[in-house]
């Protein structure tokens, strides 16, 4: 019986595992927390294909049902590196150890820091609106950012709190027009081009930021900040020799196949052209289907 | 105001649509027929991500009113030629003539023949068994094929007909293992390897093939005859000099960019490893959000 493992449980990875589970392979899925992956934070998405609109968390929970209605394992343990020798490629987690013969990985992507924040996550600091923009309700907020993922996390938070600052570090918005226009025609929210947040300040909670911007440093009281820079592939557990990456993403061809025979990757992992949900789908749809056929290769000629 | 054309409105069409008018940009579609592509005619998908299972004409109908709902445009008109001349994009089709400095070629494939059939087709041969199954409820029918297209015929039709025969060019069936086990347990359904139809007959309506087969011609009483033995790309309507085809396939970059500048394909037209509705759809984001993008850096520049 063919198997393989799939590493990392969020749009690419259910949907590899459903394309490898009905290519009849074993699927066995990796994911410390829950299903889903980032797309369970997102609000509402509206440009995955046939939905006007659908609220993350249901789009994801819908994904891994899929998968479990075909006999997805999964595994709930952190894994801590994927090597490889004669036996296959071997998966070690805080729990446990596995060897698979074929493995996707889909991890997807952390999130980027400031560097200045880490005494006030969780007080005041957060990288998801969606997940803490509800404690800010009707008080002032920060973002910093200038991608979609900023402007996506302004948007939401401009019908929540009194005010949005905005400030992005370049002179534009880097962002689906379509939010961007949205978002500028919001009374409450303000942009601020150029601007670098110095510093988080408060007592116990952030009540504020300074910020440079023109050659001055200005003062903003805010009770949140919302940290959107983008994000980094998660790849540095994967210690394999002649794996190919470009920045940490993992360069994959037409296949999904890493340099390395055996191995793919799917998703925000990937050094792929545009990291939308539909394209990590499309990823997983791929690296499934040719990781249930790589495994069924190397079982039959054990 | 940036301004593309689609040409095709499959599930990749639809998704360039989508992605291009969220960007901002109009969008014109070309498509003779209804929308939704060959997805219309599939009676039940199982592999589209987030979908345990969802009819083809309720997903083709979903993905077409979210284009809609974004202001699509469609045009119901049968296009002749693609070229390009000083002012872009050159569209002819049965009625009028268009211009735009971007296109998407979403065109998917045009079914093969045996080229045996054609003084049936309508009277007893078919290419689709979604389409005209039911006309054979209770009847024995033949399928002839050997891939997932033909393995769904069969299945689909199995549950309608008294009888189906699959006749399979080669020694084996080359589709998704979880169709192929269901198929193979199905009482009613012979599968007849290594085997080719020479003839079809009857007064006016089929009444039987001919079948050649280790050396030997059989004779199969059936009422019915599906095709299914894939597809040709269409894009012999694209003249424009310097465009990359690889056997009539588009050849396409990350971006889905052919070879021509301003002109992008997606889905079932190119030439990509995986041929399935979620990849067709990740072409389709990819061509529609770059065409948008090229088309907006063309219009500024005028």
């Amino acid at each position: 019986m063919k198997k393989i493992a799939v590493i990392g449980g969020g749009a690419a990875g259910l949907t590899a595992a459903v394309y490898a589970l009905r290519a009849n392979s074993e699927v066995v899925l990796f994911e410390q927390f829950g299903l889903g992956g980032l797309i369970a934070n997102i609000d509402k998405i509206e440009n995955f294909p046939s939905y006007q609109s659908v609220e993350g968390w249901r789009l994801a929970n819908d994904m891994a049902n899929q998968a479990k209605k075909l006999g997805l394992e999964v595994v709930r343990q952190r894994v801590l590196s994927l090597t490889k020798n004669d036996d296959g490629f071997v998966i070690k987690t805080d729990k446990d150890e596995y060897v698979f013969p074929g493995v996707v990985v889909s991890t997807g992507t952390a999130h980027n820091k400031l560097g200045i924040e880490d005494a006030y996550v969780g007080k005041g600091v957060s990288y998801c609106a969606t997940c803490d923009g509800n404690f800010y309700k009707g008080q002032p907020v920060a973002v910093v950012g200038g991608g979609n993922q900023a402007v996506r996390e302004a948007l939401y938070l401009s019908d929540i709190c009194s005010e949005v600052y905005l400030f992005v570090p370049s002179s534009h918005l880097n962002a689906e027009e379509i939010n961007v226009r949205v978002l500028e025609s919001k009374q409450n929210v303000k942009i601020v081009f150029d601007s670098s947040v110095a510093k988080i300040y408060g007592e116990e909670f952030v009540s504020g930021v300074s910020v440079f911007c023109g050659g001055e440093t200005f003062d903003y009281a805010v009770n949140g900040v919302f940290v959107a820079i983008g994000a980094l592939p998660v790849s540095d557990f994967i210690q394999i020799d002649g794996l190919n990456k470009e920045k940490g993403y993992l360069v994959v061809g037409a296949k999904c196949e890493t340099s390395v025979n055996g191995l793919f990757a799917a998703g925000d992992v990937t050094q792929g052209s545009l990291k939308q949900i539909v394209t990590a789908c499309a990823d997983g749809a791929k690296a499934g289907s040719f990781a249930a056929a790589y495994a069924a290769m190397v079982t039959k000629n054990k």
